[in-house]
């Protein structure tokens, strides 16, 4: 079995193969037939695996053994994939990693239905965790749940509101994305039996962390090379989607600048990307952003060196951290 | 303090005063605002509160503690609320109990993600209970979750199918309805630490109930009567509903009949009800559905009779359940 009685850590490459091969042997009822193919379908689409494996580098960290942490790693991938399905609806989505969503081959109806039956998976799974520590997993496992909803309830409200600041900002992806990454180390601490103090510090390091992660996905939107970044660059400008970037430049145009802005939000034309661009460049909105996405990437560093384990065992995490923060796409 | 010390059951109407009680003390956070607030309004629309009622009925006829089991109550009724929530949106529901749906006093994609949030918050609920049975209780409570969702997919789906066998019919109404019935009781005997015989039996008794009562419920939608009767008479029949009693009548029509029938499903005058009840009358459909509502009401005593504790015990349960049988709404 796969009980980490080597010295060595498992690498993430290991970690995020055992759970590409745990996924498709997950088991659904087969019966009613579509109610559970949405759920086979979005599980299986692919993706970095990185919560779930996240789960399972915090209780390696620890000394856990990862196969004990499995099904709580299964949880969070089966929540985060229910959360998909139905953000993709509210959004009207028609396309989830290049393949439809599940409310466009399935129906709206279905598809909330079927999401509702994933979360009740992500249940079940979570439900297989040690009785010793099943009322701590749970707890954490629904304050991120509820964190999620909230961060989803925020951003929609956002869409429509004109005078969101930045510290709202910053609280809405917090919740929508951060929380869900902290939870998840969280639970893996949990299943470790690491301390309750280095449960709460490597939650800390996860939800900054997920919060750098998303200022930087903010930053990739514009900044990304076209032929490295998985979505369209400018995609966040289009939709005039209100980012750190959006939000900044706001605060700091001139009234002059302020109309050429608002002349771009009408903006049908190609030459809106490059217009808004060109503001954020103007106003060195690049630095800012990566200056706050520092400042988070600190605070999550903070939290991890107040875990007084052998640096080893961190080394993982660590190499994870600065790829994720390194990356183009 | 609450825990039963009498000699004496609770009444039924004394734990619905409980329940009723503890329903508006429920905390929900208050932020963001539009999130929460769909669910104080539909958990406050009101309700017989069977459900919940049934949690409490049930510790109290195996002597557990009636205040240990209201977490789970509470759960129960917010995740027969959450269902509601998105079951209305699915059926495109102006109105639940006189007032307007979630959906239509919020938007839908407000009223996904506040019924999303809401499972959450039975789940919360529910991770309440001692730690000793906790594994158990949520085991109990995802099959059900599970059942619930399975049985509203085959409700949606029969809509467009025109083959449904009685015995689907009856496992869809299992499913959608009297699992719900079943997982209250068995979590309220888990509760009380009854055996996992006794745990089983009232789960059977619990689904039997379920299954006669949604059978009245089909009779009480011909032949209620108009005074009492909560809904509009005939509700069913105006929008062709696939009811124990349309399918039974299907299969027992003259081919003469049958072509009578048919024009039924596209008539929008005010005869349709008229009818469609007549044809009923004429292959005795009532009978038919009272025999076959009987027939669940009898493999329900026959579990509970299987329970070997005093009958005195069971007498709140056996009234409740008579009470409900014999209902004019």
């Amino acid at each position: 079995m796969l009980i980490n009685t080597k010295e060595q850590m498992y690498t993430v490459f290991e970690l995020q193969q055992l759970i590409e091969q745990a996924i498709p042997k997950i088991e659904y009822p087969s019966h009613p037939k579509n109610l559970y193919a949405p759920l086979t379908y979005i599980m299986n689409l692919g993706g970095k695996r990185l919560r779930p494996a996240l789960v399972l580098i915090t209780t390696d960290m620890f000394k856990g053994d990862i196969m004990e942490a499995m099904p709580a790693a299964l949880a969070i991938e089966t929540f985060h994939n229910f959360t998909l399905i139905h953000d993709d609806i509210m959004d009207n989505a028609p396309l989830r990693r290049g393949k439809l969503t599940v409310h466009e081959k399935w129906g709206t109806n279905n598809a909330i239905l079927s999401g509702d039956v994933m979360m009740v998976e992500a249940n079940k799974q979570l439900a297989q965790v040690d009785s010793s520590i099943l009322k701590d997993v749970l707890n954490t496992f629904n304050a991120t749940a509820q964190g999620v909803c909230e961060g989803q309830q925020l951003d929609m409200e956002f869409e429509t509101r004109d005078n969101v600041s930045i510290t709202e900002y910053i609280d809405m992806i917090r919740l929508k994305t951060a929380v869900l990454v902290g939870g998840a180390m969280k639970l893996g601490a949990i299943i470790a039996k690491a301390s309750p103090e280095h449960a709460t510090h490597i939650y800390d390091f996860g939800e900054n962390l997920g919060i750098a992660f998303q200022l930087q996905d903010d930053i990739l939107d514009v900044y990304g090379d076209p032929e490295k970044f998985g979505k369209q660059v400018g995609g966040d400008i289009k939709s005039n989607k209100k980012t750190f970037l959006l939000l900044s430049l706001q605060q700091r145009l001139s009234s002059e600048d302020q109309l050429v802005l608002e002349d771009q939000f009408t903006n049908e034309t190609a030459s809106k990307v490059q217009n808004v661009t060109n503001l954020y460049n103007q106003y060195q909105i690049k630095e800012l952003a990566t200056a706050e996405m520092q400042h988070y990437l600190a605070k999550a560093f903070d939290a991890l060196d107040q875990i007084d384990i052998p640096e080893i065992q961190k080394a993982q995490l660590v190499q994870l951290a600065n790829e994720l923060m390194n990356r183009e796409r």
